[in-house]
């Protein structure tokens, strides 16, 4: 079992009896659920010897819940993830707290609901070139009344790059995905700091998500060197959309207070068969994008993946959000008037349909909420495919 | 005015005093909406001098109801159409009855809303090959027991066979998309078939919809020769989906008691700078289907269509609908189970994605509820776009 | 047809050349509506002679849509009511503006949709006591910077006094309901206030819906003497919301740009078999308020009101508006937490749920948004029954 | 911890060494939810000592889901709360399986989440009269095509049976309500029974929901006396709803092949404050049925329950459906053309809203999916409560 708070590197070693090791192996695994507690798929990859209970050390997931605030399917996964875990490892539930697991929920349109289980162990194989590389770190503790501000910000980005050293990515160039769990402000939270006489930078529980999201992903780019020092304060903090991170995916949840933080790049120090490129959606139909990821990959193609190129797929992640304009390139969408669909979920369910129509396949990572996650209406769009 | 019950070439010759006509000219216009009562764009090609009044022949619009049944969008933006065709007529409201006005709800997604304006007149242009053509017929009044079983395919492909010779479109194979609306069992009118001593196909008023649109498919495949007299029977209409025609696209409504028919085609009597193609897309991810039908209009590309050519597209119509199965290429999706959010809902978000994924423009329109109209969880896509 | 700027009473007496007219009577029909476009319950009252066009004073309609922002069925019912005054009274459809229409839309839970048709006429009959009395008021147009501030409560309070004059209600105590319809802010007028260099209330369209429908509460609080100048500030205005009306009934529309009132009271001078109460519920399962309401109209009743009693009733309108505090009498609601149906939609069911069961019927009017309007969670339910 | 396949009565006699013992103490609990997992409320009974976890026998949840397909709050709660009774009785997971769990989603308008925690335990106390008494039982394995079909009616009508003699209710008369979880028929079922070549009452997977919670239903009301044998056959299943119980309330899920039934009554052996009444709502706004539940508890109101009084209630249970006939008293409802909410969803905000304008309390069990229990539109409903 992996300690979050050490290099993974230097961990694995220690394992090893400090032998040389060649080089870390990054393990990703797509699992299919019928339903938020399936774990079977976990379950067969255990039982079939693929990877060890222990190797684990990061679970994303695409759960079939509203995405929005009563959504319990991603609780739902979580617990029955941590269950599988803790049986498997004779360990408590709690004891599994070192697994960060992001779950999005929403499958709108044909998005298919699956985990994205990240695994890593120490491999004598060898890669020419770089390879799939993962880091996670956690911030420390937030006051409510930094949530959302510029300490939220600062420290995210020094976590990221905690992250990014013990992954050994040694670029940020190489970074191309940070996917973050972020906390919420609760009223208890709020209170909390109106006791001690610090406003919160918001007293409405929900817009309070908008802010947590927005500044982790600044603190992204701070520390991805796409926005600097001078171009941050309080008052860009879901106001100046313009400013905005290109490779930050971040959620909120409000059974964490703290940040935890997953760096996914290329790394000469592992080697697999995977690597990871990304690039950016201008706007929700922006599938020109997703084409430059691919040329990036030596996965082009004309139209459609044809069923070889498919499944060398290994995982796509994107965001989507309504553009604030409501247009699309000068036409109306109604995503903010649907007082019966979530705006969301129709983002969800666009971005959806545009990717699968190019990758051929329906089990993507997409999820909401982009606050500084991408220009206004698009967002990022990450593909990790194997080299052949 | 045009009547719908004469050839349209016949009449505008004879409003022509019969004197030679070079050929007739099928305009299309695309207008958003802002609201289902909102008809400024119409009204806007009246002012501009674009189009007479008398000249428009059929409206398609996609509306921003929920596309189901409680969607009131849809009869809202008929008699707001019917209302400013009356005023600017100087005729009754149902003397506009002679335009077939065909409503689609659900802009799921990015879909925009918007009407498709069809208009004939005469033209002295000149084109190489085929142009644009348009007709439209109608069937004669079912009896309640006729919905939904072979009087209603057999009546139906009669009038599609009516709409292409008033349509001068000479082959089969010229016709590319026949746009039906056909109506629906009521409780009333099942009880008036009771009452004469036979049963309607179904006591469920819902469920006739899908009989009427799935018999009216049947009728278009008879009589486009997709499908044989020996192939049809009662017991294939609604149970045997491997039967569909490629060029169906049906709605049903409680406002008629017949079907009104549009038949869109090719055909070297008509002048203008639009066709029309098609091709069927296999599954709702199919893009290549739509690679196909640019190809066909010399449209091809390999990411998304660039500006100029996104320009030329007039007009996207396409089906959608969730697989029976529950699966798309193998991964499950969770439109037949997500009690929120109607099914057609989702399939709708989603194809809109994919094909506005490569057209590069949202104003689409897609239609659910696709019995017999492609393949399970597939259906047509055709586009008009300009020669240049 | 009468003129909504002269008082009622001077108009009849007008129209019968001044002779004396004993006595206004108030008339009220309940139409059911089978579609938002349904007017054939008014239609059938024109055809049996019931009431002319001409004497149609105001229509309150429970029309079937979600009754949040995408709601059409307003609209929609609006435009064919107005339509079928158009050609009854031989008038164009804009000259029928004379008439305030107020479409509340949501029927949820068991609500059934319906017109209340409000028509006044002179009367020969003499009644003790005092009867059913209407009067109609218009605020003069709201600059943009104006809505949701002060000059709103003051303009609405004085048009609240203007009808009450027209209606010769003697008392603010004789006034049991206020309805008003008020504007909202579009981006296009948040625009043009700031082009002048007055900053409107919100920036925020749908939140200015509540700070106009606050305003107007507080208007009708000021008239009628709840509560007086000096506990009225911008700044009480949707944040203090300890001060309420108990007799408005608000709701705002993006079609007038100025104030519409309907007040509804008992005056002395009317005379018909029908009288008006109303009582403030103090959240939304006070049943006993309505007991009062039922008390004071002599229908008192120990369970559910029995048939004859329940005839009687000729209209139930109430407002509706999940508690803030998330709590009923210290048990959690889920209203603001559920991310598929809006938090209106379920108080409606509740209050139309809670009011059915003592009433004995589901065409209620119950509305909602109910800012300064009862109590938080509460509201007024207003009841016009016959006396016999 | 109890073994439902023995006698209450035994087992505890057992676990006193076979001496006298004076009587049974049913307990019940009710206990606010934060959200599913939400198993605080239970866990402090066990800390308190109020309870201990091996004398709960039966668990009912209102959980905050959709109450519909996918609807996963109600597998999340009772993961919770047998993961709670695992770890307080140090037993695995499955061995909780003793406890039989129903779960209702949906808390649409203002019902609040709550827990029914029934425990049973052995007391010296005396009561006059009959208290509250419980039975548990299950029935055997259903072969699929047994499901919705007589062999379903007959083995239930056994299990009630046995349940009613475990819980020592002399008469039938004595049972208030019999709470039901059944099975429905997979496609994997149903696909085992065409292996066997017996088809199943239906193909679809979502109306076998209808079919099994019926037939047990029928069970029900032939275990009661309600109806004979004679009256039942499979035609009548799902088909004659002029056939119904008055005391069943069954749900279905897919995690059991077999009837897990709960028989609530009155017995002279059993010694507490509680006691059980019921009556039937002949539709969904027959309140007077609830004032008759309350009269035979001594807990007649002429309004709503003062604060006294409605601290006296323990628990109300119900069932919602809407009307076939769409309409309530001849005014039309929408709760069956809503596309946008389920109809059970409308019907249980509207039967909530009934029950809490006369209970004062929102913390009500009332469900959906009402086959047979009851008539067409109405339901049972069971109070229980302290005599004091």
């Amino acid at each position: 079992m992996l300690d979050r708070h050490l290099p993974l590197r230097d961990q694995i070693a220690a394992k090893q009896g400090n032998r040389l090791m060649p080089a870390m192996q990054c393990l990703l695994f797509r699992c299919a659920m019928n339903d938020p507690s399936d774990v079977s798929g976990l379950e067969a990859l255990f039982d079939d010897g693929k990877v060890e209970p222990g190797e684990v050390v990061a679970i994303l997931g695409k759960t079939e819940g509203n995405g929005c605030v009563n959504d319990f399917s991603r609780g739902y996964a979580v617990a029955s993830l941590r269950a599988l875990l803790a049986r498997r490892m004779n360990i408590g539930v709690d004891a599994t707290a070192h697994v960060p697991m992001v779950m999005s929920g929403g499958v709108e349109g044909g998005i298919s609901p699956h985990f994205l289980i990240f695994a890593v162990r120490e491999t004598t194989r060898e890669c020419e070139g770089l390879s799939l590389a993962l880091g996670v770190a956690a911030t420390r503790k937030f006051e409510p009344w930094e949530i959302g501000r510029m300490a939220q910000v600062n420290e995210t980005a020094r976590a990221v790059r905690e992250a990014m050293a013990s992954a050994s990515i040694r670029s940020a160039s190489d970074v191309h995905l940070v996917q973050i769990k972020c906390p919420l402000l609760t009223q208890q939270r709020i209170n909390h700091g109106l006791a001690e006489g610090i406003a919160s930078v918001t007293e409405d529980t929900y817009s309070s998500m908008g802010f947590s999201r927005g500044a982790s992903a600044l603190g992204v780019a701070l520390a991805l060197g796409e926005l600097e020092d001078a171009d941050l304060s309080d008052d860009v903090i879901c106001r100046d959309f313009g400013k905005w991170s290109g490779r930050a995916s971040t959620s909120a949840g409000n059974e964490l207070d703290h940040n935890e933080i997953i760096v996914l790049g290329n790394s000469p120090d592992w080697a697999s068969d995977d690597v990871i490129s990304h690039a950016v959606m201008n706007d929700a139909i922006d599938v020109d994008a997703l084409h430059d990821v691919l040329a990036t990959l030596k996965l082009q193609t004309e139209r459609q993946l044809d069923a070889d190129k498919s499944r060398r797929i290994k995982a796509v992640i994107a965001k989507a959000e309504p553009s604030t304009s409501s247009l699309i390139r000068g036409s109306r969408h109604i995503m903010w008037d649907d007082s019966d669909i979530n705006p969301t979920r129709h983002a969800r369910a666009l971005v959806g349909g545009v990717l699968a129509g190019v990758i051929g396949r329906t089990d993507l990572f997409i999820s909401g909420g982009a606050e500084h996650q991408g220009p206004d209406g698009g967002g990022p769009v990450a593909v990790i495919a194997s080299r052949s």
